[in-house]
């Protein structure tokens, strides 16, 4: 389903190519301060523009539909809505029979039994990740003073990696890329032993964002090569200060009060200009396709932004459940 | 919470060295074959003994309370509890007040304002793991002819650990492991785009299972260090089969039909014989702990029947909820 | 929360004097045919102008944002919206700091802090249920050939109710009534034992609509009046058909194939023109309001559509979750 | 299924005739004093014995198997159990092809496949509200100093029913009756528009009941005969305190610090021992059955403090979640 969260949550809507992209945040508390003004700067993150992104040009400027009143969040549904200006849905027209490989074509076409919308991916597409943060700038805001922020740690295997994207982009190829998000000022009791662990509700959010494949927490992968001597973070006080970070800031599925760290794996763009082997689906026959349109080379070097909105919209529904720890 | 799943539901309780460790499994189909007789084999590779395991010896024998008649699933909730015979709960008495590095003891302490049951990590025992095994036991029919097959790749960094476990152990120390689980005979079309995407459920339920620290689908992180040329899974035919398997099985959240496989990191047992910094609770001062009582060295050889168990459990709900692809 | 179901799920958001109503339908199965035109017949129904309800007009001709393609369902979420066009806030600006008697100017006003959009009500306008009406539209049509149908059964007591309308109305005062409600067709099998029984499903979803203070299935309230040997439904065949319906064509919170029927009691408008004895929230002294606008002299009228609505969402989040039942 | 709760959640298992009944109990705050005996009083109340309730005979004496530690409940699940110690299946053999009319045989029968436990009614059976009781004493616990009273108001039509119920029991045949309901201290603030309405969740959790065929809310039924100048209740002061209390204590589906209060119309015991028209399921022929075994003349009786449990249920979880209102 298209939504999440328990008391604060978030619901999708929308396609690449329809009328517009769209996000229901209920649960807000009321007399938080939220204009279109506050929507700018995240959305300016994630849009398109700078090397390496697609060309698709989008005012992205949204409005808020309901939920706010004299300029301040009522306690109602927040709508926010961005309405699509720059769709060019004839580009994608060649590719509704010949699935992209890597990408959702297939598999929604599968699924929906071919009733999808097709035009850019439509639900599928990325351009609905602008929904998530517009949901996240709402959720940045109810759990402040505690910040996220998340940043490209590496792109194609290299954190110096402006000569990797350009080549790539030549060649008609794509990069993939590593992000690390930090969240300090976490609170120590958040999440819930088993499955609603803060790495459950975290990885659960974050593998919503098209293209994540990989998710770690704190030493991650390299924990299951180390030695329970290097691993274990020695506890410096009660109130939970940490000498290392190992755990990413979570023991026993619960926040620990020492920063929430994470990284996460995000494949290439799947759309890229080199041929690839599909099939036609009309006739079941092999086929070749060169995806033209605008793309991104590295659609990781629009992800941070995104994968803050996600760990934001979590810990905004963390916060408003579970026990108070004491203080 | 303790529970997880939207129409096929389960719901842990207990506690390391209470009575019993329960878990009720909701919305299993009726006239499913089910004696406790199943449980055995699985329980048996969750259970200590193994080179590298707890000593601590468990019948593990469970009993089916409710939910079974005349040998088979009634569609009634189906309530497995297992009774804890070889608690030794005095063992853990001197770690109260000084909570172990790595573990849920000082999160515990700090949630639930001192009054969790602290004896061997109360709910946040490994051992509730056994709960987990039953359900999945129960979800594995209810998927059937779905295979869900998890093995250990590597332990200590390397496939061949036998010598690393006989190290680490005499020296008081741990290891962690990376365990691969591999669903083979999913149908195509289960997960939803976004926030059910079927990475969000599996890493969701992953993360319940303690000392888990990363997952990775398909290529996972290596994804993120290719060109999309290669990552990008060539498509052969109409029923979505892939020439390689870099997506793990999943596109835009949705399985395509070919085995959904990833990889789960899980970190050093915490509880170790070397002595840890850590602090007294009752003064504030550090302290230094050296943790007695029956421990494995690697608890991730335990794991994989867990990883199995509850990947089914994701799988018995998927398949209960969406829409049927077309045939 | 503003949302309700499993998995086909229905999220509400506007006010009454904002931009627009809207829904988010989640979970609609791809390929129905659905266009604006189909909304229409069900909205005229719960629109004002009939003797006894307000003169307020809207044009209410809503619009489909997302989710349908080419004049069908795709399987993504539905965004459907109808802008509020003639709305005048200011007739409600003497109300914001004296609750009205029977509303919900008090508690949300408390509830929100007094953040709360006033105007006309806010979120808990009666105006929201057009968006329960569109999402009833999509509904009935996943559940076709159950058929819904609800009527007034009586007005102000009595099922001959035109002059007592008439008269209410020429003294400023306002009507309820009684609304019944029948689903034919329901297969049996639908609803589950205890917390999802069929009664306990529709009944959250009946009281989600404004003005609701009752619901009774079947012979109801009667029903407790009565003698089991009266009251038991006899059992006419193997296929469940019974010789009367005490039950509302629910057994153990199952649909036993009859007719599924209840009644629900609608409280009269409460915003009505004759003085009421109020409070003044700035001083909190008594106060005394008369409430102008245009108002519904019975809103029991412009009900039924509504309940129909909400029945026709519980069955067909219903019949998605569950086990089938044997043919 | 068998759950309720968002985040204070209970979960039902077990049967009539099987080994025991059972609830998990989710989302309990640490700390709070519970022992078995405390258990006592309302599984007594439950208990049958009293004039007009079944023979049967059970000691109900609970286990608290998980989440009590050292006299308190620490947070995690509590598992509590009540064994059945006078199950007499063998009464109740002869009724499993042919469905006693008015009871769940006949709907268990077709949505289960038959694989349902028929003895006694297996999980539909009344028994199974010992463990809604065993929920609610922890709930009611959780809601202090809310006090949830219920009372029988009427049974078989009369508030003075001695004669009625002997005579009805005299002719093997059944009562029902109807139970008033209040929670009083019930601070404002509580519940949801539309979806979440307070009234929304209490009638969810009350038809989780058997045998409860209605729900009103205040003057329920009676105000859809009223006007709006009687039925709307005046505000006295800023806090919201009512000269009448028509609503119930609920506006706009929000507790609105009067005294929550509702009615419960329940049915007559199905089980009656005069004879009755039903099907054989094994022939599809028409048959008559007379139900032995032992059986309330009344269940009304006994249900008092089953929908005492059910409503501190729903306070526990509505007071969790939403915003706090503004002191």
């Amino acid at each position: 389903m298209n939504s999440f969260g328990r008391v604060f949550r978030v619901s999708l809507a929308g396609e690449s190519h329809g009328p517009a992209i769209a996000v229901i945040v209920d649960g807000c508390a009321p007399g938080i301060p939220l204009a279109v003004e506050d929507f700018a700067a995240d959305l300016e993150r994630r849009r398109g523009g700078q090397p390496g992104t697609t060309a698709r040009r989008e005012d992205d400027v949204p409005k808020i539909v309901s939920g706010v009143y004299n300029g301040r969040t009522t306690g109602a549904p927040i709508l926010a809505v961005v309405h699509n200006r720059d769709a060019r849905p004839e580009a994608y027209a060649e590719l509704i029979h010949t699935p992209r490989p890597g990408h959702a074509d297939w598999t929604a076409w599968r699924k929906y039994g071919g009733f999808n919308d097709p035009r850019g991916g439509g639900h599928f597409s990325g351009r609905l990740t602008a929904a998530l943060v517009m949901a996240g700038v709402v959720a940045k805001k109810l759990i402040d003073p505690v910040k996220v922020d998340a940043h490209i740690v590496e792109i194609g295997g290299s954190a110096d990696y402006a000569a990797l994207l350009e080549q790539a982009r030549a060649e008609g190829d794509s990069l993939g890329g590593i992000v690390e998000c930090r969240a300090s000022g976490v609170p120590a009791g958040l999440g819930e032993p088993f499955f609603d662990s803060l790495e459950s509700l975290i990885s659960h959010a974050v593998f919503a964002v098209p293209a994540v494949k990989g998710i770690e927490f704190g030493a991650g992968f390299a924990a299951a090569r180390m030695r329970g001597s290097s691993v274990n973070d020695p506890i410096l006080d009660a109130a939970g200060k940490t000498a290392t970070n190992h755990s990413g800031g979570i023991n026993g599925g619960i926040s620990n009060g020492n920063d929430v760290v994470f990284r996460v794996a995000i494949k290439p763009t799947s759309s890229i200009g080199r041929p690839q082997r599909t099939v036609d689906l009309r006739t079941g026959e092999p086929a070749e396709i060169r995806v033209g349109g605008r793309h991104d080379a590295c659609i990781a070097l629009r992800a941070p932004v995104v994968i803050e909105a996600v760990t934001a919209i979590v810990l905004a529904d963390a916060q408003r459940t579970g026990f108070q720890p004491r203080p």
